[in-house]
């Protein structure tokens, strides 16, 4: 139950990182969309390994193969089913890691669950899953660009290096310009660097990455549990590493009085209902106000460090692992494009259940 | 489709501030549980205007009758059914926010959704909705109660007024102890001094309340989408006025490097499974890992304030608008007993999910 | 989880026989549909016992009381809550059956399931709980009657006395005009002689009731496991007493050969695309064509019958166990509006999930 | 969002006829179950065309491939992802049925809901996507086997020519011993000569499937809207061709008086509970009782026949139309193993859906 993610837009992802594939189905998708395999293709690209020196040297080629619901390069209604094979992942020796519980990852709670796992790797827990969501997040931005909703994700913060500025006062252009993905180029040139050393101190480290929606239209979301808010959060929490979500003021909202706070609708000169402060971050009430949205997501520093670590198998006998192979120092710069993803299947499902209300 | 939370345990909550009543359904409750009324009332007082000059002087009696599924003081896994009637909700006089849209409130976005609201002190908007789950939590918690699970939440920041420990260094049992619902004396009268001071500057204060989990077994949470954080993350940021969520280390998490961040396994001498730190919060790929689950959830400063504002009606026209009548300053407080609610409807239903999912 | 039907047009029913009452909620209904609750109370009356002394002599008033999601006669989208509270329900003795299990009712089921059940006259397994779903439907039948969708069903059989004809050849507007609620009326006094006859043996007797829907527009239902019939199917066999669903040409259907059976297009004078024959019963694949939709519920006898039987007891022990008091010999009258409700909830659930699927 | 069945025990199916393949993700199957691929591939061979003269001599070798969810020969929680690849789908001219409606097949519904769709061979709409289901009711299977329950459905009626006595009195194990899938030996050679006939006049023929479930326990099934008949005829009647279901007494059963028509409980010698007769069916109040569960399904003539045939294009210009090809005379012998797994799938989403309501 625990691998769709939607009401009407809905997907459903498969697969284990060591395993055949990662593949996902895409159910309530309306027909009509144009959509170019390449550029599925291409946000696989921005999420895959060794894009640059700042993320793992693995590659792997996430070569996106369309299993059903195009036709003609269009989207026919029915569900559309994408499959990312694994490669070479019958060769590595998983040994060392059958029997033990990584620190702070999720082998001993799945085992817990399952009573079993699949070790090579992560299994199903593995990041690896999240190619699938960019994949359908393309499907989904079809059809935000059919409303001229945009959506941009970008590092924000890697460790304790922040972008000094808001979104607002930014060039969102500028965003792929490095491999950090910041789009504030002295920033993103301090944060390769802590990257760097902390990869070269065999280590990790975490950070921030906003979003930011534009040209969203009013009504948007539902009021109640679904709210748009509180589905962007879920969609965010669910990504792998990630410990907290934020929108509008977020934390530091909690800090303002409600003068401070509220934010002053107007009418401008265009006749357009506008507000003048931002506080609530595009969403009253749960449902968009037509004001930007955007928020701030925390990722943890990644689990796998290259260094032993005092932990225990799964005898509860405590050993000692140090992580093999090649991982991620930070996976900030690789979690921009799920980022967008998760944003855009959230708008989507959420434009296509406006549609449902109404008469 | 935005009225309903939960996957087996399954609330769906109805009616508006100023109606008939305010009511719910839960469907999926297992048969079996004794289910004392007067504990659902107790919730009720908790969550209740008028309890401490620290709140609105507004006072609601919000009597529930049991409609259904109930029967000798047990649930009988058919629905079950509450209602709380609203008091003098025909009394009133709205035509000051009839056509106004009030800063920061879900009129405007209300209006732009639907076409039409119900306008009466903001309609199925208004945080009177929670008074329903506050309800359904009792019997979600009378679940958890049965696997020895314990929520507690407390107030932990008001404005800038922060608790100084962590939550393991408190006492939680005297979260009651106070009206501001802070198990830390000493801060809690300095947040109590904060709210009046600002209630006598007709102004509002946000702040933060911190949940905790205790003995949670391991194993509970979906993996890849309905991770435990995750659903409990929507279910926070569902709360009227919620900004932000975090779990474990959170936001500052970020700042940490993996070789701080990890937490390593051991053996205690019970020969239970425990982690030397919990910065993951008791939750691991998504699924506890039987520590201490704790949260923190931000809320914003109440959006009425009695003082006037620049805002515009429903015809776009600039108009003048300040808060009539008996309002919170402080919605901490009485935000306390809806955090637990949402705890305890989030974790009953993953007991019943992982229930599910054995042979 | 089964207390719900609908997808996005969704209905929550609560309640037991001899509780407080029988409630529902409507989540997902667009707002701006006018309600008028004397129609609503109309279609009570049409379910109500005791209209005729063909049905129950029982007296029940089965007045509605809307708890929330109408404003100024208008839904608002917000969730709709109504309430029929119950009669009397303390006042009976049920000694005969609290550890009785009558035959062919859900006594012995429910206490399989549950461990335990509410034995007053049934509890939630009595078929007053469409009373709730019959309060519902008529919400529903208002977003239909925006399309112009109109549903019919009449008593097209009892025992072995059916009507001789289809519906094609009935006048619908008829339905009413007997308390048989069959639209020809030699029959429908031929039925009410065998109705009669059955009860004064202290028997009941079964019969069917066929369903029509005119002015579908092509389009409504979904591909795959949600075809149109599947989901009419599914709510007539979750009505109290049904046996059997067939759809245009049903079990005869199987008795035609492929070149009888299909139905030809052809375009009509005014242009629009028409099928000869209508085997199909309106639906193609799952989807509406815009002919006729029609179909036949079975409904078996009731099972509570004024003679002593053969049972057991909940101890296992062989008991004689007779009916008392006022039931219905034949429940084929007041289940009409039942088939109605149903038939108008799953056509407005496809015309939002329509709505739904277009960018 | 109608290509997912299930709540617990969900399956979501994927792929077109004539595209790349079929598929289909299985959540929410517990870890634990060991699965060998070759009894999916087994039951995916029954189904297969070209088993018997009676059937299309059209070759599919209908392959699975395991993308996901099982390790070691067992299932480990996560989804299972199945792929049957199609054949030749390039290699076909499908130019006269571009842009013709047949009759009684889904070209003009699709083309009226979606504005478009694969014309290739029916596309979404052909029962090819059946060998999903009935590749994933394998894996359903083995969880009911864990519990003892016992499926098999079989031929019943083709035409006119029926078996002459109930499921009670027939070896069900001869169902696979002759190609017509019917356990009455001089039964099954009549209908073989019947289905012969038909296809030498180029003519198709319907019929019905008798389904049978024993060793069911009590309890299984919910309440009101999802009643295990209830979704056994959602399933049954959301297979292509299907017309018509009734279980227990069925359509029959209206002719009986409530007298002839209860079930009569008593306790065996071994102590069980059961009953004199089963016009229940083995379900009351929508819930097993330990009896048998019954039903039969009526399918139709298969709609394409190879005998010209008056239509119209999307035009909606009169044209004629033969079918070509090779195709079924009669779809019954391959239409058990999809009763087969649809059964399955129903009784395992019950099976976990009753766990989850337990304490």
């Amino acid at each position: 139950m625990s691998n769709t993610f939607g009401t009407i837009f809905r997907i459903t992802t498969f697969g284990e990182s060591h395993g055949v594939g990662i593949g996902v189905t895409i159910d309530g998708c309306p027909a009509g969309l144009a959509v170019d395999v390449a550029d599925i293709q291409a946000a696989l690209d921005r999420r895959r390994p060794g894009q640059s020196d700042l993320t793992t040297p693995r590659k792997e080629a996430d070569q996106v193969e369309v299993l059903s619901g195009l036709f003609g390069g269009m989207t026919t209604g029915t569900p559309i089913g994408l499959l990312i094979r694994n490669q070479d992942q019958a060769s590595h020796d998983y040994s060392h890691i059958e029997h033990a519980y990584r620190p702070s990852h999720a082998d001993y709670t799945y085992d817990q669950k399952y009573g079993r796992r699949d070790y090579r790797g992560g299994g199903r827990s593995s990041a690896r899953e999240t190619a699938a969501r960019v994949a359908a997040g393309v499907v989904a931005q079809k059809l935000l660009a059919h409303y001229g909703i945009e959506v941009a994700s970008y590092v924000s913060q890697v460790g304790a290096v922040a972008v000094p500025v808001g979104y607002e006062e930014l060039d969102l252009s500028l965003i792929d310009s490095n491999p950090v993905r910041c789009p504030h180029p002295e920033t993103a040139e301090r944060m390769a660097a802590l990257i760097r050393q902390t990869r070269d101190r065999h280590d990790t480290v975490g950070g921030i990455v906003t979003g930011v929606v534009r040209h969203v239209p009013a009504g948007l979301g539902e009021p109640v549990f679904d709210k748009l808010h509180a589905e962007l959060g879920k969609a965010m929490l669910s990504i792998n590493a990630v410990k907290g979500f934020e929108y509008g003021s977020g934390f530091a909202g909690t800090l303002l009085f409600g003068s401070e706070h509220n934010d002053q609708f107007y009418t401008d000169e265009a006749g357009e209902v506008r507000t003048r402060t931002n506080h609530s971050g595009g969403i009253q009430g749960g449902i968009s106000n037509g004001q930007d949205i955007y928020f701030r997501v925390a990722f943890k520093p990644v689990a796998t460090i290259l260094q032993p670590q005092q932990t225990i198998n799964d005898q509860g006998e405590e050993i000692s692992l140090a992580g093999k192979g090649r991982h991620d120092p930070c996976v900030l710069p690789r979690a921009v494009p799920i980022v967008d993803a998760m944003t855009n299947l959230v708008l989507a499902d959420m434009i296509l259940r406006a549609r449902a209300n109404k008469v």
